[in-house]
């Protein structure tokens, strides 16, 4: 499962851009081939999936039908690079710092760029990830073991299922994040307010009612520390889609690579209101 | 202490008025003279305390400290029984179905109304109750334990100190809900929008981390079953104002007697834009 996104720690990179074109800008040009948290950090940033365009309804029912795991920022037109709702000079083929290549589901190559793969039939889709929420917790004071600890954020497989659509279906991958019961309350209503970005919390407390036998086993991402004053709080998380879309094998699907995202225009502060 | 205001389930009565002037002119004319759970169930009904003038500015500063646990929906001007904001026709000298007197903090009588004792120096105070956000959970299908079983709802005494004003200061006192994690999150939510009748819970799980030794014995109301797959969730409750109150055994202070509340124009789908 190596090509599962872990890059949620908000790790400080070496340089911030103050302006969204100009990360984007760094990016396109090869100067930046590094992952993305806390690049532009008051701008949302996105997974991307691409899907040849005989799967994309059926992927954009499967998202409309799980929103909180797979959030939909963007969609772009089959063929068509540029995703002018997020930003107006995007071009899907160069704005992300590295992408990966999926064929029948199966990881075979890492590229720089998509000039040379990109096909008329390409869709884009965009979702939206947990950096905007944590961004929105830390600004509202609430610590994050995983970001304090210098680790990802731990995952896990449940037994909630997804509602299937088309070839797309299974189980939903969730993020876990120790709270003292304050912060929780606090959290709940912070990420409701931006269902763009998995919204509220879909559990919180024992981890074996979402069918998560060992919370110090994550399925991805690094165990981290639950104090005995604290509640585990869990999330619907990007990894969701991407396990998804790889156990449906298609015959070619790109991606991101884990933690090189795609930096929007939006500002996490509009979120809210978006 | 059994001045308390145990009226939190939301009992049927036997006659609703779908008008809130028909319930208050019912009330007023002493055609009502029971509890006001249920009635006029649309309409935000409130706690009632009276207190001298001299009194009055510490505890609006109180309330104003502590809105979780004292919300405060109007202040009267002393001497005046209008409460304009709240109802254009409200009296609060005879709408109110059944009032508590208390003398240095000693419950010394019940009376229908409050003709003979009103006095110049009087300021009236009306806190909002739990009444409407369990209308509002009950509206998005959370199921209320203590409603099922046609209790009380369970209330106890914290460790979490209110901030003091003047002679009012004292522990927090909490009403406490059993929920599935799910229904939780959602409880968050919506009582969130209301601040004015207590808002977001101020805590969930663990009962000892708010000094509560042993959630099978209420201070208050009726213990209720928490099922092994649910969450006690624990909200602010206005008993907290009444038991500071009492405390600071003010030389008269007048109540609504427990259950028989103010009925006022307010509607409870209006609360989370007011």
């Amino acid at each position: 499962m190596e090509w599962v996104d872990t890059g949620s720690a908000m790790q400080a990179p070496d340089a911030t851009f103050a302006d969204t074109r100009e990360a984007r800008q760094a990016i396109r040009a090869g100067r930046w081939r590094r992952h993305t948290s806390g690049l532009a950090p008051a701008y949302v940033q996105g997974n991307l999936v691409i899907l040849p365009v005989d799967l994309a309804s059926d992927f954009m029912r499967f998202c409309q039908s799980n929103p909180k795991p797979c959030p939909l920022l963007a969609v772009g037109q089959a063929g068509d690079p540029a995703l002018p709702t997020l930003g107006r000079d995007i071009d899907i083929r160069t704005d992300v710092p590295a992408y990966r290549v999926y064929r029948d589901g199966v990881l075979v190559g890492e590229v720089d760029d998509l000039k040379a793969l990109w096909r008329d039939d390409f869709v884009a889709f965009v979702l939206g990830c947990s950096f905007s929420f944590e961004h929105g917790l830390i600004e509202a004071g609430i610590p994050l073991r995983h970001v304090d600890e210098g680790k990802n954020v731990a995952m896990y497989r449940t037994n909630i299922q997804t509602v299937p659509a088309g070839p797309f279906h299974g189980p939903m991958v969730v993020s876990m994040r120790p709270m003292k019961a304050a912060d929780a309350i606090r959290a709940v209503q912070i990420t409701a307010r931006v269902p763009q970005v998995h919204g509220a919390p879909v559990h919180i407390g024992d981890p074996a009612l979402i069918g998560i036998a060992d919370i110090t086993q994550p399925d991805f991402g690094d165990a981290v520390r639950i104090a005995p004053d604290e509640l585990p709080v869990f999330w619907a998380c990007g990894v969701t889609p991407q396990a998804v879309v790889m156990a449906a094998k298609p015959a070619l699907c790109i991606t991101h690579s884990p933690g090189y995202m795609l930096i929007t225009d939006m500002l996490n502060r509009d979120l809210p209101f978006a």
